[in-house]
């Protein structure tokens, strides 16, 4: 079976976030003072085939944890995995 | 009021991702073969102050468009909306 999975990663809490600052200043140059704070995390959609959707998620977050996310200073979320109709796929 | 804004920019279907090629590339070195493709997009989560949840909305569909996302190559969703309690603030 084919599932697609939406996991985000997101720097930790504590840790500084250098591309959101930038993000956020840029913003405040074009008079957008209301925007407080930016940060910035990645989204990352796969597509796999399982058995079933347990084993699906299990393998998700293997790789989210052997490659996608550096659980030093990220963390991450599964956000969504559904089925993925053949027609679609 | 204060708000926190989740965003999702995404590649549109039709450009290509090297970044996601390299990554499934990586997941098939290391014998995760059910992976069949992999996308990656940026995750922006932003805290603004607004008089109402409408103006919030407004603002950062604004924001999207005139910094966060290229309207060339991406697309983006507004995830999720929510006003922030003053204590958690």
């Amino acid at each position: 079976m084919k599932f697609k999975a939406a996991v985000v990663v997101t720097l930790k809490e504590s840790v500084l976030d250098p591309q959101g600052v930038t993000i956020k200043e840029a913003l405040h140059h074009m008079r957008y003072n209301q925007i407080e704070s930016v940060r910035l995390g990645k989204f990352v959609e796969i597509s796999l085939d399982a058995s079933s959707a347990e084993n699906a998620e299990k393998l998700v977050h293997e790789t989210c944890r052997k490659l996608l996310v550096n659980q030093v200073i990220e963390t991450y979320k599964l956000q969504a995995l559904s089925p993925v109709s053949q027609k679609e796929a």
